[in-house]
């Protein structure tokens, strides 16, 4: 399924020898219209990969023909031949697809400060779109992997449309998505505006609320492309809500195989005064190491909680905080609670909930534990 | 030496049985003036201690007799009950020294959320008060450890008068004062008004410039007092300047010491346009895992630092930034520099320069690497 559930894409992944290992690392996403209305999301952060910052300019035009997509190195503080790489490789895309590079839309994902081997990858654009087809969504799924330990991929069928995606990311995760990538397509008919909205409001409730580690990437992007094979103008609100199911599917499955991680934690923030307030506060608990590290040892440590709440300004008296973990309210009011020894840790998804005792607005950042497989996996990557 | 290195002051460090392992765990100092000039600061954690809430009001005075402080437990997040032991605990202290509760500073550290076990808190603090004496420094010292290895203790001789000191903190050490409690002595002449301009000046830059885990404890006290027996009323400006030395001597034990970490990292950030952004960017270098995973790892992988600067707001242009780890500048300009092969990251002291293009301002913050070692101790603590 992945991206060609929708009608009119396709899509292949292939091996162009980036990887050391011989796995697929070139995809390609291609949108066979007839409209070519896209939106994309990218990295708030400042130090932009070259695909980056390429694609932003892209997406501006708000058509997008197809997607390139490498693993095998991120291209990003690469400078000025960093771009030029990308510049070539959309180039090389629009070559073979006798289009336009300004409507090739590139990511790239793995180190940080290395060039792209660019003979290997552009043989491997070549090969991608020799290879494109209607049944390629897995093997493009599969291509853009790195410490990702299986393909990310998901749709929903709306009425008379489709929207498919497939994802990446597994360390790096972070709010304003993650070191992920994620490219989603629908064969409904939209404009870009229309694009641009639903994809900004599906993302910042879903792969936005993820936050493995706190370590915002250079290179993340989500880009919707919309080509209107179905013929069907969607109702926009229920379209929303399914392009928030697919992104929410999609985010779940990065935490689910986030690196090292042994548990899947939804930090849920109840009695907010506001959405704000209960995003800070679950952002917050959500990168405390201290509480990362209590989950793994499977520790009911809820002062770490309370703590990693104090840090932060939202509106909240500390004598009327409640945390439950796993449905036990360890604390409340401010202090001892029920029994701690009554929780639960050892299932993989745990559920810390805080209550503010503010108002009545809640929110949920998912997260992970900390482990010494994390500090493993990441204390050998590059090396 | 320690807090008994200036005439004028006694103290002690006893077992009083919180601690299950029947190590010291109450420990207190007495000035006997003839001043009683002081000045405390404080956890920025919203969610405080009994004590913290208990000494603010204390040190709102301008006068402090004594500290006790016990480890062994937290008393954070105790609610009411919480507060009254340490409101007990301070009138025993006062009993015990005929003099007034209003005087007596108390700090704990340990266990959040556990009451604290008072028969033998009190009979501790009796056996405190009999022993304190001239060279009980080092007991108390010792008294104050949790998971700190060593004592911590520091001292510097003025002319015609002396600063001592002594701090525990090895977990949940950040910015605002770590979970570190830390009593400084001198026999200087001072009011309570240039104990605190003193205080506030010197652990700006130094205790709230280490940041082990970014994790903002609810205990954290830092309490100066100058009794006077010296006679000599300080030059300011070389008092502060030797006050600054003593905090900063503290403060570099506790990094050597935080809990599993393997490197003690200098995060220097040079070429900034304000104290702030050099701060800022510190920060987020510091707390960032991924790149103390690298530092654990002795991987000078510069990419991760990049990306922790450009998450935040200081002035810098991506494509002029430089970082150095340990001397060699492997980024320039945003891109690849020096060859990251030269870059020894074996020692145990390490600096990462970061130099932002964008002024003349510099500063640094001191962290640690995270480390499988310091995931394990986190993982078991309460348990």
């Amino acid at each position: 399924m992945s991206v060609t559930a929708p009608s009119g894409f396709r899509a292949a992944g292939v091996s162009a020898g980036i990887k050391a290992d011989g796995e697929r690392d070139v995809a390609i996403v291609i949108n066979d219209g007839p409209s070519r209305s896209a939106a994309a999301v990218f990295t708030r952060n400042r130090v932009k990969a070259a695909p980056v910052l390429w694609s932003q300019q892209v997406v501006k035009g708000g058509r997008v023909r197809a997607v390139i997509l490498n693993s095998g190195g991120a291209n990003a503080c690469t400078g000025a031949p960093g771009f030029q790489d990308t510049h070539a490789t959309a180039e090389r895309v629009a070559d073979a697809l006798q289009d336009s590079a300004g409507e090739i839309v590139v990511a790239s994902t793995g180190l940080i400060g290395e060039r792209l081997p660019m003979p290997e990858l552009l043989s491997g654009v070549d090969a991608a779109v020799a290879a494109a087809a209607r049944d390629g969504g897995l093997n493009a799924a599969d291509a853009i992997r790195t410490t990702d330990t299986v393909a990310k991929i998901a749709f929903r069928r709306g009425p008379g449309y489709t929207i498919g995606g497939m994802a990446k990311g597994a360390g790096m995760l972070s709010p304003a998505l993650a070191t992920m990538l994620s490219v989603i397509t629908t064969d409904a008919e939209l404009t870009s505006e229309q694009c641009d909205r639903l994809l900004r409001a599906a993302t910042s409730r879903t792969f936005e609320r993820v936050d493995a580690d706190g370590c915002l990437s250079t290179n993340d992007t989500v880009v919707l492309m919309a080509g209107g094979a179905s013929g069907t103008a969607p109702d926009e609100a229920e379209f929303g809500a399914l392009l928030t199911e697919v992104c929410d599917d999609l985010a779940r499955q990065l935490i689910a195989d986030a690196e090292g991680a042994s548990k899947s934690i939804a930090v849920e923030v109840v009695g907010a005064a506001s959405e704000d307030d209960a995003l800070t506060v679950a952002r917050a608990v959500a990168r405390n190491n201290l509480f990362k590290c209590a989950m793994y040892g499977e520790d009911p440590n809820w002062g770490r909680v309370l703590g990693a709440v104090g840090t932060t300004d939202a509106e909240f008296d500390p004598a009327r905080l409640n945390v439950a973990i796993n449905g036990v309210w360890v604390c409340r009011q401010g202090a001892v609670g029920d029994d701690r020894a009554k929780v639960d840790l050892k299932p993989r998804e745990v559920t810390v909930t805080v209550d503010l005792s503010a108002g009545s607005v809640a929110a949920t950042v998912w997260t992970t534990d900390l482990t010494t497989e994390y500090v493993h996996e990441n204390s050998a990557y590059s090396t």
